[in-house]
């Protein structure tokens, strides 16, 4: 018994050992090195929360940053660790540019006419491509910078598809890399991605505005748009990135041979199908919208009070994003006035001169805790201009939006949460004061706009493990197995007649053929023949 | 201050009803009530698994099973319900099949050419393809059956979609219902999953034996193989499924159409990426393949002692799967004098007359804990027809294998193994001991097998949830939302023209050629007129 006993014990132990062995190589707690290329805007905010989650988690993060910097900067209680290098631009000038393309685009561009509104859209993506090949070009071609980061020995680089240069820095450091991702116009990187997975029969591409359900006339709109967007990429690639990429790693190389998934080791694409319609997708591309949302925290006093004061009426918030800050006067008197009208209070994030028409119940505030806000029970409706960020926000907590969507992904965001029941869309240049007080009269009393937002919180919250918890799964994971090799898919290394097996099809038509004319001649020569012998015959 | 902190207490406390208002509608804990169509083989002990996970987590799960079957059945301690219908085919009639289509597909089979090894596979398959229409209509026009099931008002239908009659049922009763599946001969079934997710030039069919790294020939082989069983699929079908479909549901009725995911609210896949090659796949599909797999409990006393005797050398594991319990008697002399030769002890589920050449090292056994063994740490290797169960939990204990494979799946389960390193390949009827024993020997002293093995290992362990409780989280998702319509792709309302986008394709090159036609007509009309006038001004 005891002889058993030992036997078994030994068994146990020697098992728990191999399960050690296995387990050594995946270790979720070993801690690696994140290299970061930043990105701008609402991707910054976005990232950052992934960053302090994996500092968090006792990883090194460094993010590499340009001296001048629109939004990239870390809390002083945050762990991040930036690497800076000199800018060759002024912080004047991406001021400046940031300033104007956002008249271009808010203001200027709804009023024309379609070609010349992506013509103008196109100009100012060209303006940005130029900032980011210079601040991409700045690091790469600095050698102290680039000696540090050979030494440093990263496990990981992560960067947004959005920005370039990451892709660049992992092949040049050769290091594994993921990105995180939220659109490329027309969804033209995403295609790169691998292959047939954006049928543009019931895939709506970004800024086409469409749903999973199109008519024969939206699909015909749909391809158009695809096309269009792909002729684009093409163009802006060919004359600036492949150029400067292939000068940098000394042979011709093209921007979206290291886009594709052949290269990178995992996408973190920032939707899910609460926003999205569905779409095929591969292994190694996992969908982790809304991984910044987390419960409402406490307000502060005095926006506490105010909200209180509301009532039964509750309040309704509303936000045009961190990048639009003011509003011209006479759009901003407009709005003012319908909020005047409604019931509930509002407190409004908006930072310029104060609108005439503002009324009692709207407070301005330079900046406002939108998450908690939303996240408050008082809250019945959220304004917004439908940035990625916000309407996940508002999923997560419930609140029915109305949408005045101003670029970019904004206005396809609005669309799916308007066919969704969720919003109502507004046009920012042309409604009226009653447009928009009969847009707050219907999506707070209509019931529907809850019951269909709620849908889609219970769908965001109903997923087996939370967005960012899978972010930051991901990420180590790459850390830990040095990649993810086997989640990429073999379609990278097939041209696209292979991918299509347009060579196969095109072999087998020609061995048909072949055998249906060797058939044919053989006939005709026999009927000859027969035909031959049988005058013959007549003749003899 | 104290009015601030009940304010603060009052926003908290509804905070947390909107939480838990929201919380109620996916509450994990909430119970429902699962149907299952019964299938028949391993598919049934993998199901199992997941069944009695599912009913302790407190589901109350009925289990459809015919009067007449060679494997449903429940452990004592099980709380799986069965609820049993007559069936007009005997018991004897089944074992006979069994056994007939055994001999076929192991031993003559094989032997033939290319062709009448799929005419006989076909043969067989049409054999139990009939003998599972009789079970689904010994079934479906049970009225006293029905009308139970009708009044039960189960929450999900859950069957394996290799055994139809699931979809109907769900069809019938109006249910939401998820598939759990390892393949169909070619992936047809799959491929109504929802549009070009196994493009064949990179995505090697099942019975291809491919890799998804294919030559030229290969990707011919690959498409035609792909045409080959989707013109059979559709043969049987046309004869046999869609006829009955259509006879019960009292309308024209495709099988396709049902197994579709228009109708199927999620598949649960029995393979991952440590087994299968990468391909691109939809929201509601899931790879959960080991799910069945769990650390290796202590043997039984007899079987620990003989594993201990083996010493430094160990123990190899010898399996045919739960179907081939016999094997003819040259065979299994050619195997035993090769077991004979190696030092380590073999343990070999063997059913039948004890071979001549047995060695001394080799102990037969009727059943063996196959998971316990794989995981214990003597275990050197598997010998194994390759059964998606059997490999799987070679897979999770990290155990090289030989593989001897008999038939369906088995061939590429090995081959794929065999591609990544982790398996050696025998033909099992023509290898001889000498094939046996030289495997043997790689497979134990060469350490490239057991380093990528564990690879495929690590692989296995590091997901961010296990495939059993994903599984199980995907049928309770179902239940609680009633299915899964948001992760549906719109491509199953579109036929295949429209899906290709030919008709927009067409459409658009009316377009250009209609402009072109015009503009050249106008053009000769033009030059022809110009041509005249000069003439005329000539003449004058």
């Amino acid at each position: 018994m005891e002889a058993l006993y030992f036997t078994r014990m030994s068994t146990k132990m020697t098992a728990v050992l191999l399960l050690l062995q296995l387990s050594s190589h995946f270790d979720s707690g070993s801690c690696g090195k994140v290299l970061v290329w930043s990105t701008e805007f609402s991707h910054w905010i976005n990232m950052k929360v992934i960053l302090e989650e994996l500092t968090q988690r006792g990883h090194e993060v460094t993010v590499l940053k340009p001296s001048v910097s629109l939004f990239v900067d870390g809390d002083k209680s945050s762990a991040i660790k930036f690497e800076s290098f000199p800018l060759s631009i002024s912080g004047k000038y991406l001021e400046n540019l940031k300033r104007k393309s956002i008249s271009v685009l808010v203001y200027e561009m709804p009023k024309q006419p379609f070609w010349k509104y992506y013509s103008m859209f196109q100009e100012v993506m060209g303006q940005y491509s130029d900032v980011l090949e210079n601040i991409c070009r700045d690091a790469v071609l600095n050698k102290r910078l680039m000696a540090k980061l050979q030494e440093s020995s990263f496990d990981v680089i992560l960067s947004d598809a959005f920005f370039p240069c990451g892709e660049l820095l992992a092949e040049i450091l050769q290091k594994p890399f993921v990105y995180t991702f939220r659109f490329s116009p027309g969804n033209t990187i995403e295609k790169y991605s691998g292959g047939f997975l954006f049928p543009p029969s019931y895939v709506p591409i970004i800024f086409s505005e469409l749903s999973d359900q199109m008519t024969f006339i939206e699909r015909v709109k749909n391809l158009l748009y695809m096309i269009y967007f792909d002729f684009w990429f093409e163009l802006l690639n060919e004359k600036k990135w492949n150029q400067f990429y292939s000068e940098i790693l000394g042979e011709d190389t093209k921007i979206e041979d290291l886009y594709t998934m052949a290269k990178a080791d995992f996408w973190l694409i920032r939707t899910y199908w609460d926003l999205e319609f569905p779409r095929p997708s591969l292994p190694n591309v996992d969908f982790v919208g809304g991984l910044h949302c987390r419960p409402a925290k406490p307000l502060p006093k005095e926006m506490e009070d105010f909200v209180q004061s509301s009532g039964e009426n509750g309040v309704v918030v509303f936000s045009l994003g961190s990048i639009v800050g003011t509003l011209n006067e006479e759009r901003a008197n407009v709005i003012a006035s319908a909020l005047a009208q409604i019931p509930q209070k509002v407190l409004w994030r908006f930072d310029g001169k104060k609108p005439d028409t503002l009324g009692s119940n709207t407070r301005l505030y330079k900046w406002i805790p939108q998450g908690d806000l939303l996240g408050h029970p008082k809250t019945k409706a959220f304004i917004t201009h439908g940035g990625t960020n916000g309407i996940y926000e508002a999923i997560y907590h419930g609140i029915p939006m109305i949408g005045i969507p101003l670029f970019v992904d904004q206005l396809d965001n609005i669309s799916h949460l308007k066919i969704k029941g969720a919003a109502i869309r507004l046009d920012f240049n042309t409604m009226s004061s009653t447009d928009l007080l009969e847009a707050l009269n219907e999506v707070i009393k209509d019931p529907s706009y809850k019951e269909n937002v709620l849908r889609l919180s219970r769908i965001h919250h109903d997923q087996p493990v939370k967005p960012l918890d899978r972010a930051v799964f991901w990420i180590e994971f790459v850390m830990r197995h040095k990649g993810a090799k086997h989640l990429r898919v073999a379609a990278h290394d097939l041209s696209w007649f292979q991918y299509y097996s347009l060579d196969v099809v095109g072999f087998l038509f020609t061995c048909v053929a072949t055998v249906i004319l060797i058939v044919t001649k053989c006939c005709m020569l026999y009927c000859q023949k027969f035909a031959k012998t049988g005058k013959k015959k007549k003749g003899e």
